[in-house]
């Protein structure tokens, strides 16, 4: 074992040492040396600890943005038009496992997994009434995808030409972090390298195309959901936002083009104080990143801003209405960590897709949150806060110590080769369990005050008929297109793969032809190849 | 009007200027000259603004107190061992109107309001059903009662010994604040002075008999839910507090004996760290009172301890699942303010009263609370926050600033006498009606993100039945029961009140003899005389 890798291993397996085991509490004392003025600085100034901006939520809240989609385009589309009445500021797409894995819906592997946990999209039809009635122009759309995030974004930019919604209106973000999957979602395709370069292709287009689209939303999420520690998350997350942006700079963009637009995505989990600390130090951390190793000279080339999701992993199936206190607490954690857009779970998800009442009452955690707490009315209130700067302190250097390690590892490519993250994560997911068997960690329902009998809440059940459809659908659409398009456009995906050309443009050509996401992913793969899961550990 | 009276209409009319308006956030630099040694002190010391003990919840968590009382004693009865079943940790009685008013279930005036609002308690006979089964040695038990409180004092003390528990190892709280009864919940029945003389009656006879019962509440609550501001909660408290204390010493009590178990109880309101600073401020303006003017010399007779609920008047009839949102803030707010006892209201508590569900699901949000948000793991962990210290100094301020005035009236009494209390908390619920139809203050689901339909959710209801069979029960016992000794004991009672004896011996042996809580209260009544409500404003 590597000095490093005993380093790495003794990082996460120390306990979370907060406070002395002889002092219950954090005092004056304990932040000797703390330097606002460094440290801290004002919300909207370097290093923005206290926030990207200087009023947040006085001036403007956080998006409320529900991620939704299950069944055929048509019933997710209803979906968003139910939350856009209810209040919700923005859309966000979940998709279901076919197209999150690059497979048309007609797939014999996709069987019984159509419209199921997300939205089956195969094909621009799809597309086009996904947003039926709804203006690209005006909304803010999220797209979670990312093996085959190019071929969606094809797909909603040729719906917004169709539109006539000029392609630097458009406003969203595409997940677009296929790093992550390698880490810990295992949704790739493609092996990681031209995974890779099809994300700083999108990278390029959108810069130079999309200004006000958000093109990768680096996601700490799945690598916490897998069971990484808090610090984890923060570290693996920032190391992949600085591979895309070295790879950008590479690929010979300019830092101030693209910086902006890259956003992150944090998990909330249930440490209330641990998760404010993670999103204060995460901005601390991207902005001396930005300006002192990507050499940004612009402030807003150094703002990590960021959406967030309360913790999917911490839901019980037990007593599903607790759920609801869950998600509350995590929800006033990533407002007081400073997020700029946030999802909260619906009770119901451990169950089933959310249904529309359960959506609902999500949506009002939010709106109580924003509206009835006066929680937003000073900008980062626990600034100061022994405890919590204390707390701010430790994370951020826990995961440079973690960033230190991938970088002598030489980078986050080199370390998936190695399958450093899984077993990093497998590692703490294993300590957590081992916590929780020894009564350490205690779940309300689950490991404590237990009760008998099933939960009791309605659940929304996606019937087979909708596969049915959808697959009819697009066998439909692949007997009525015009085939000689359809091959050429095909054909001009290979050739540019096999030219290293920047995928867009005849992604975009193959959308417009009616090429489907399992068609063009396979125009890709035959180029790029499979990704055969990495080394054994 | 008086100067101190424009003071005081000033200091309330005020909006809560917490932030310079032309500066989002508090710094460090608005908290120059800010003393953490002599202005928070540590957890466990003077002046306690970190908590009344050193380890606080690391140690020994809140008592999760839900207040629960309805129908007859036997189906309280059966709430209170189901809650204790799931978890519970502490007893908290709801008694009906009419025994919150000291009338019989059979009086005619008692009609349609025996055991609705909470548990109908005329005779010892149903204190001993009410406490059934559960063995008062072991089990903590609040009461919520005023104007009779040293009837139903009595009532319990009697079950107490026929069971053979001593009467040293009783704990528990009984409200007996009468003071807030004439500035807000109009539960009163003798005037201002025989009332509180019969509070000093029962602090005598506990101090000297129970040393571990709380023999006062002295209860911000129902002031605030009438409308009050968290500073006139506060200071209108603390006031009252006072009152009691420097009449206990007039009636001879020694200071260190009684003043440690005295305790306060605030509502824990929609104003997240406004709520938290109250807390905190409250701690330290006690320390100071008890030390310098009450000449307390022990260390536990300068400790404020507190019992909070969440804030009734919050909650809303419409989208009632809603109100599961804001008690989880609510009491997080309790927590992280330092309380030592919490009761989470149910959700459905304004369309009837809890039901075992609704009931059930409050405990639940004290549980996730207290096991998974991990805030208990630091002791007041937002000392040193710019914010909620500059908050904390602020609503101190404001405090003493009331207390001045009411000590400038003469006190309590005599600002009773003015109607100054009433006038203070009707112009503060004004203001507040104000900046809600101004939409300043917005009610999800209220004021904002209304929806159509009724509330869907199961709601209790009590049946006249059990009305029926209360009052049939008790002209049963007033049938059975010793009319000689009975008739003897409300003499004495008369006599000891024309004496100007402590009431104590001869509620008990009223209670003993089967006199009602309606016979004794008329007892004293005839000697005492009613009040009139006070001035007209």
């Amino acid at each position: 074992m590597s000095a490093h890798r005993k380093e790495a291993v003794a990082a996460r397996a120390a306990p979370p040492k907060r406070v002395e085991a002889d002092k219950p509490f954090v005092g004056p004392e304990d932040l000797a040396g703390f330097d606002p003025a460094t440290m801290l600085g004002e919300p909207g100034s370097f290093p923005y600890t206290r926030g990207p901006h200087r009023t947040m939520y006085r001036e403007r809240l956080w998006t409320m943005r529900q991620f939704a989609g299950f069944g055929a385009a048509d019933d997710t589309n209803r979906r968003f038009k139910y939350l856009l009445e209810k209040g919700q500021t923005g859309l966000s797409t979940a998709f279901d496992l076919p197209t999150l894995m690059g497979r048309d819906s007609d797939d014999p592997l996709s069987l019984g997994e159509v419209g199921r946990c997300g939205v089956a999209i195969a094909s621009l039809a799809d597309m086009r009434r996904l947003f039926d009635g709804i203006n690209l122009g005006e909304v803010s759309t999220s797209m979670t995808i990312n093996a085959p995030a190019a071929i969606l974004l094809a797909f909603y930019i040729c719906v917004a030409q169709e539109e006539g919604v000029p392609l630097n209106n458009l406003r969203g973000t595409l997940q677009n972090d296929i790093l992550k999957e390698f880490h810990a979602q295992n949704e790739y395709v493609f092996p990681p390298r031209p995974s890779v370069k099809l994300v700083i292709d999108t990278i390029e287009y959108c810069t130079r195309q999309m200004p006000q689209w958000n093109t990768v939303s680096i996601s700490g999420y799945h690598i916490r959901e897998a069971g990484a520690t808090a610090a984890e998350e923060l570290a693996f997350t920032l190391a992949d936002g600085l591979t895309y942006a070295e790879e950008s700079i590479k690929r010979g963009l300019d830092v101030e083009a693209f910086a902006q637009r890259l956003s992150f995505f944090f998990d909330v989990h249930n440490d209330f104080f641990e998760e404010i600390a993670k999103l204060r130090a995460a901005r601390r951390i991207w902005a001396h990143v930005a300006r002192e190793r990507l050499k940004a000279r612009q402030e807003r080339s150094w703002l990590l801003r960021t959406h967030c999701q309360t913790a999917g992993v911490t839901l019980t199936e037990q007593q599903p209405e607790n759920n609801l206190i869950r998600v509350a607490y995590q929800a006033m954690a990533g407002v007081l960590g400073g997020t700029q857009s946030l999802h909260t779970n619906s009770m119901d998800e451990t169950l089933a897709l959310p249904s529309e009442h359960a959506a609902k009452l999500a949506l009002r955690t939010q709106q109580i949150l924003a509206h009835e707490t006066n929680v937003t009315q000073s900008v980062d209130p626990l600034a100061g806060s022994y405890f919590v700067e204390k707390l701010t302190n430790e994370i951020e250097a826990k995961a440079k110590a973690i960033l230190d390690q991938i970088d002598a590892m030489g980078g986050v490519l080199a370390a998936i080769d190695r399958g450093y993250f899984r077993r990093a994560i497998a590692e703490s997911a294993l300590a957590q369990q081992r916590a929780m068997d020894a009564g350490r960690l205690k779940v309300v329902g689950v490991t404590d005050f237990v009760e008998e009998g099933a939960p009791n809440i309605p659940i929304l059940i996606i019937s087979q008929e909708t596969e049915n459809q959808q697959v009819a659908r697009l066998k439909e659409l692949k007997r009525r297109r015009d085939a000689k398009r359809h091959q050429a456009a095909l054909e001009r995906i290979r050739e540019d793969a096999r030219a290293d050309r920047n995928m867009m443009p005849a992604l975009i050509a193959g959308a417009q032809a009616d090429a489907t996401v399992g068609e063009m992913m396979d125009a890709m793969k035959s180029v790029f190849g499979a990704y055969d899961g990495g080394p054994e550990w």
